[in-house]
């Protein structure tokens, strides 16, 4: 391997020297005041983050972890639940709902497809669920999902809705409350630069009233159990805690900057990968517009194989980006641009991918990827 | 505070800082080859610490998190199991298990009670449970159950057994094929000498086929899912890279100094801290005994509160050490000596004890329970 070695994949993301300063401090006592001190700076800017009053579970766990916990803490078996789906992470919220025995109707769209606020309305007042699942940015994909226009309509058809938010939250705006989102769920190794191995759920009032009535079994997941210590500044478990610190630093970094201010750098940095990607001659997989922030899946031209592509990349370039997943593995290729990444960052991907694409026998346009990532970003106008 | 502060609590424990540094690499992608290659090394390497041939599935979550994984994995609502308890985590399983909807029998015996394996062997007789839950140190009391004796009676008894290990691996000797142990679950944090965040649960074949059975609703918590994703050298949800390699660090130095050298390390130090309290003239509340290896649980003289002596300790010499839980809370104080620690952390913890007491104006004997613990560490005799 070449170079520093770059990862640009749409998570887990690079994490600022802060942050791993701050997990190479030696472990607290998670039930001591040091911790408790990070705790009371922690959990109040999560919810800030999330742009809620509400308070936002913190759990030690992956993002699936939180995903489950939402499933676990509002439904109950036999419910009725709708779930909308376009690629790997929304086919997973009907994964979890029905190993818990819900009664799943899947507004499914083929993998890219975009989700159509309407076509939730409609599905929603058929089938009378009363829960609806869907996925923000759907990492897969690189499909971003109306989801501020999805939470209008589930709210008026009078179900609560629940947003994947894992690659999303940090890089595309969300607000929770004003938008009436009753839970969403996040991860720490996304736009919030931090490793992976801390989940959080933010839940609504109403949520937290459905979670009281639910009867499907959990305990470490359990919200009310989560929230009754965090009320007290304690973890009902033993918490990563060195991860913890990581994001305690992290979220310094991110509202010091502050939150829209990341959500226009993240706007960009996607504009820049998707001139650069047009200029080299290839073919966006995700939409070319400006909600595509967290992740450029790329076409890979016809007869070449997408995991060669991404190998090749890492071997001659040291960059790691992101293959395929399901139906599209060895078809898309994946540049994600969130988290403690910078123009620099894409223009070394579009360039290494360039070369990649080269040895790999296609025909692309030379040099001018990063050149054309520079004046997008620089422009600041829609490519 | 003052001193460069000792973490001398029974998890999580200080780390090394070959640990740490393992941990300050630039994130990894989790599917990509680097960390594949350190799974390689973590996974087969976990299996032999546990002394198991079977496959040990990784969570990321705390320990809490592989206990749920026993139950949700082995019970179906309804099941008859049995739980033995003596503290504040055998109690955690019983709560688990009835959360599951299972029919709980609780062997219960008082905070700081022993467990017997004839007590198991008849309460399993009488009740004819399919599973029996037990712990190998009840971290709340300092005490340690017979699990060899307990595991060899629940076989004859027809059914499986699960066993806490949580404080307990790499500090005392478990041999989890051997002694016929069906489940083990753990976590980093303790003897393992990594940060809090990643929890392990070793199955043996009847558990497995059992697990195949179970009714109880699971995903991020599904011991197949993860055992067919790690068997390709993946996780089926995206790992805390970072401690996975903190942990790969970890079990280097483990192995190197060789397991039963770890546990008569872990013995020694525990005589040691006992020869010292019993100097100082403090009562022993753990047993007096070559099983407690995992924290030394010392009776706060009358008219005394042990939230006060842990926090007078802390203050006046940056030395954490854990209060009572439960019934025990202001009762007993437990200083932890498992993990990355030595003798003079144990000494210094001693010293500082004996200090925080004096000024709370409790009459200990001066001067001479560091002396007494070298003493009975560098015996290496029962005291």
């Amino acid at each position: 391997m070449t170079g520093r070695g770059h990862l640009m994949t749409p998570g887990p993301t690079p994490i600022p020297p802060a942050v791993a300063a701050a997990m190479a401090e030696p472990i607290l006592y998670h039930r001591g005041p040091e911790f408790r001190d990070v705790l009371a700076r922690v959990l109040p800017r999560l919810s800030e983050v999330f742009r809620t009053r509400s308070p936002v579970v913190l759990l030690t766990a992956s993002g699936t972890g939180a995903m489950e916990s939402a499933v676990a803490n509002l439904c109950s078996p036999g419910d009725r639940v709708l779930v909308v789906s376009a690629g790997h992470f929304g086919e997973r919220w009907a994964q979890i709902a029905r190993r818990y025995g819900c009664d799943v109707v899947e507004l499914g769209y083929e993998w890219g497809g975009i989700p159509d606020a309407t076509d939730v309305e409609a599905r929603l007042a058929e089938s009378g669920a009363g829960l609806v699942f869907c996925t923000y940015c759907e990492t897969s994909t690189g499909v971003v999902a109306d989801v501020q226009g999805i939470a209008r309509r589930v709210k008026a058809g009078g179900a609560l809705c629940v947003v994947d938010a894992i690659s999303a939250l940090g890089a595309l705006p969300l607000e929770t409350d004003e938008w009436g989102i009753d839970a969403v769920v996040s991860g720490s190794q996304k736009a919030l630069m931090t490793p992976p191995g801390l989940a959080f759920a933010a839940a609504s009032d109403a949520a937290l009233e459905k979670a009281r009535a639910s009867t499907s079994p959990r305990y470490y997941l359990d919200w009310e159990r989560a929230l009754t210590a965090q009320d007290d500044l304690r973890n009902p478990f033993t918490p990563a805690v060195s991860l913890v610190r990581g994001l305690d630093a992290a979220l310094d970094l991110l509202l010091a900057e502050g939150l829209e201010a990341a959500w226009g750098r993240a706007r960009r940095l996607g504009r820049a990968c998707r001139a650069g990607v047009k200029a080299m001659g290839l073919e966006l997989f995700s939409p070319d517009d400006d909600r595509s922030v967290v992740v450029t899946a790329i076409g890979v031209p016809d007869g070449v194989d997408g995991t060669a592509v991404v190998r090749t990349l890492r071997e001659r370039s040291g960059i790691t980006i992101a293959g395929g997943q399901g139906p599209l593995r060895g078809k898309i290729v994946r540049i994600g641009h969130i988290g403690h990444v910078g123009l620099d960052d894409v223009a070394a991907a579009l360039e290494g991918l360039e070369l990649a694409l080269t040895e790999l026998g296609v025909a692309v346009e030379p040099g001018v990827a990063a050149a054309s990532a520079r004046d997008a970003y620089e422009q600041g106008v829609t490519v």
